[in-house]
């Protein structure tokens, strides 16, 4: 039977989400869980990985189990041997066609940027200190919508394809807050947080809006080199087909 | 000169307020700061400690110095020099009268309780899942105002007087939240979280309102030894003679 798996993680104290050695990583932490309860090593599979700091409100997993068991009872079996800051929200019996990355149509981000200093929330927001102009970030955010190559915005040179849709990118102020969101067909790795960064550098004068076409046309991620911190990103929402 | 510093602080990563040997704590972390400063030993004295995991929104401690700085100066150089989950909200000149313990007159502290797991918030509220009669809470902590001799509530039998004022005690409730708030001439350690545990164990249905008199009576910490988890704990103010 194949499950998928909705999962939330607080990613202050991980190392990220993929599995590496002698790291406390979000996989490790579940397929630890999994594998107890099935007494065998059980392996799952992830919509995409995030970054080290980097939080998920909606994250996809898929994972196969031979187990007769309730989802609910073995939701609460998992949950019972997950670390505190790991929790799984939701787990339904699917097809087994259903696959976390590849049936995976849309995913939204939501980036948060606080110009207030809260220490509770300092791993939950990014604090910036100087004065942003949020009617020119907000201008230039739309430039990221559409089918654009987006390689100019990824961490590393890859020979994988870069070229990606943004459905959906807005930017909203509330209180001290400003609140950005992505929606689109797949992200690069880096790619929000750099889209973030450059919007960022934007705001505070930096840089001309222009610099968002220059990379586009470019492709060189050297341009703006800004990748925002992690703290304020989080993985808000992974669609599937059927999904709204 | 002497210096009034209100601090805040998130608890959840300090083993504590007060200097231990090899663990990182409030102290320690402040005095860090201000001995790089001064460029010598500097020491702090707060107007009381609070234990691991418990956080201050406006702790209060007083040092002397020497340097000719303004407060607004000396505040910055400390700020620059603690780590991320502190911070100095307000350093003010005082006479060398004032005594950040002794000339305290009153203090609140605030406790956090959630019915609904929030793993971002998981080191800042008390989560509990079992169902908790609220009205009878609220008809429980009216017995705590007043003069009483709180030694049952306390962890540890001193020698030391144990008798304490408690001008006002409230219950409220907002969403899934409970939030309790106690204020009085002072605390004995452990006190507020074992006011906690007994109200949430007579919320629960374990035991009878009429345990808080017999504690009271008994002056016996056996009695009801529940002490509610540090995370919801707050330090919310301190007061001072002139404050309202």
């Amino acid at each position: 039977m194949r499950y998928k798996m909705v999962i939330a993680y607080d990613g202050s104290s991980f190392q990220g989400f993929q599995k590496q050695k002698n790291a406390r990583t979000v996989e490790q932490s579940i397929t630890d869980s999994l594998s107890i309860i099935h007494k065998k090593p059980v392996k799952i599979t992830a919509s995409g990985r995030t970054d080290r700091g980097v939080h998920a409100l909606y994250q996809v997993c898929h994972f196969d189990s031979d187990l007769s068991i309730t989802p609910n009872g073995l939701k609460r079996a998992i949950n019972a041997r997950l670390p505190k800051d790991i929790r799984v929200l939701e787990l339904h019996e699917v097809s087994d066609h259903f696959h976390a990355r590849f049936s995976a149509t849309k995913k939204t981000y939501k980036y948060v940027i606080t110009t207030e200093y809260n220490l509770f929330e300092r791993n939950k927001e990014t604090y910036i200190h100087y004065p942003l102009d949020v009617g020119l970030m907000k201008e230039a955010i739309n430039k990221f919508i559409g089918t654009h190559d987006f390689k100019g915005f990824s961490a590393y040179v890859k020979k994988k394809p870069t070229v990606r849709e943004i459905y959906e990118a807005k930017l909203e102020t509330k209180d001290h807050y400003i609140i950005i969101t992505f929606t689109g067909n797949g992200f690069l790795q880096y790619m929000v947080r750099r889209m973030i960064g450059v919007l960022i550098e934007i705001g505070r004068g930096k840089e001309d809006i222009s610099i968002i076409d220059t990379i586009f046309t470019e492709k060189d991620n050297n341009i703006c080199g800004k990748t925002a911190s992690p703290e304020g990103l989080y993985l808000q929402y992974v669609y599937y087909e059927g999904d709204l």
